[in-house]
């Protein structure tokens, strides 16, 4: 968390103003009130939470594909350590949560980027990458903290057949269920009418930030804002440096400058690449905050030598 | 868990009629209406809760020597992650909570059992082990799970100096805050005045079951019962039993009656040892059901082939 008063284009969640906090606040009432709450819930989560988490995933999952975890760094923690021997590969994408990269260079695993383009991962170079390192396995993660509230830490980890027994297995010896209460208020929130209502004003308020975010690039920065891609959906685009940019310098001289941003650096898994920095919009209180820092970022890259141009 | 009508003597967790689910279920719809209760709260826990945890465990501690974890199994976790390269020894009770051992594995260290007796770990031979294996460091781990409900997964870390400065680093590398309405309602039970007054009434039942389970041990396997140290508090107690006992077999006879429990093997670390069962007496409903239990594990004692007897 970046201290107060400066523009955090550095943070992974929503702003305050932008997460369901009344519904939350509604949710959590009446969960705290239903009979078995304070009790264990099953190890596997509740089962009309898993029956959610089924139906988004689609495909004729049930219930019994489905694991409720405590958001998705546990989820991965739980992959990562059923699944996957030390020194196995591991397909990360690229560039890729560093929390990701965190725990599998901690469960002593070796990750193998695979590029992406703008609609994701690139299937092409996906394939490649299994033939060539031998990996095996798909496991898809979900999780409600994004949409909400770094306080509902729900998420859920989708898997089939014998690599679902193994996720149950570990899941077990880790004794790692999550408090009932939240997902007993995540359950009350994702049957309110309100919460299809608030994932439509949050996709609204977010492409207002993106565009906001992409019209002050294109003016203060505009060699530079020519190869960012805008991506449909998300909470941040990427910005590619100039060769030979010293991201841990520009970095510094953004904070200096009230605006916290994020080295691409820890991002990429190990392969060469160019200078990145990334800019992330959604913890953002409004459009006039993001011109702002858009403007503090195009002084600090004047200031340490960071040329907008060929 | 054990499936229903199972009595469960081998749950560490309260029985939901000891659980302050009134107390409980009123913090938390205090604490959803406390404006940023969902927002991030600190990396390290909210202050005054902080200021709580150094409170209770005294000897002039602040609220800076505390670290806010997700319960016990998360704070054990951080600290084998943080200070122990693989290979380290690690003291650890014996008998100890298996979780510990199976952190503690999965993190490549090697467990050294310290003997504990009626007033805990023996001191004389602590200090012995610190010698012999070279290690440095305790930390001091606390809950508050155990007296509430498995929902209220909030605990402490306790830890000077460089110690913490490293608890802290790895702290934030996982981002392992935990949410902060669990936090708030921590707060407010633990400032409520029917705080106090569950940990007197929780204090009173639990004597009572545990005077229930010894009384009808003496009754039913009185040679064995001679050797049961009666804990001054606690929610579980030690049967030994004579050399030779097949363990896994007993504990599934007696679920084949109707009771769980847990074998001794997974909580001792290496050593040589007697056959042992732990048998809880915390989530029981009331003492007649603790009464009834015994009887059962008398006859599959009796069934087993396991003596009562020199």
């Amino acid at each position: 968390m970046p201290p107060p008063g400066v523009i955090a284009f550095n943070s992974g969640y929503l702003h305050s103003s932008l997460q369901p906090e009344q519904v939350l606040g509604a949710a959590v009432a009446r969960a705290a009130r239903r009979p078995g709450t304070w009790e264990r819930p099953p190890l596997e989560g509740l089962t009309p939470l898993r029956a959610w988490f089924a139906r988004e995933a689609g495909g004729g999952l049930t219930p019994a594909h489905v694991l409720i975890t405590s958001g998705g760094q546990a989820a991965l923690t739980t992959v990562l350590r059923a699944l996957t021997p030390p020194g196995s590969p591991v397909l990360v994408e690229s560039p890729t949560y560093p929390g990701a990269l965190s725990v599998a260079r901690a469960a002593g695993l070796r990750p193998v980027p695979v590029p992406m383009d703008d609609d994701g991962v690139r299937l092409d170079l996906l394939e490649d990458a299994f033939t060539a390192t031998g990996a095996r396995v798909v496991v898809h993660i979900s999780s409600l903290t994004k949409p909400t509230s770094p306080t509902l830490r729900v998420g859920a980890l989708i898997a089939q057949g014998p690599v679902m027994e193994r996720l149950r297995a570990i899941q077990v010896v880790d004794n790692f269920f999550v408090p009932r209460l939240l997902q007993e208020a995540a359950l009350d929130l994702l049957g309110a009418p309100a919460w299809p209502r608030h994932l439509r004003t949050l996709a609204a308020s977010l492409r207002d930030r993106r565009d906001a975010m992409l019209a002050a690039l294109q003016r203060d920065l505009p060699h530079l804002a020519s190869a960012v891609r805008a991506p449909a959906g998300g909470y941040y685009l990427w910005l590619r440096l100039p060769g030979g940019t010293d991201e841990t310098a520009l970095v510094g001289a953004c904070l200096r400058s009230g605006v916290a941003i994020s080295p691409g650096r820890p991002y990429f898994a190990s392969e060469a690449m160019a200078p990145h920095i990334r800019l992330s919009y959604s913890d953002i209180a409004g459009t006039d905050e993001i011109t702002d820092g858009i403007r503090r970022i195009a002084a600090a890259c004047a200031e340490t030598g960071v040329r907008d141009g060929a």
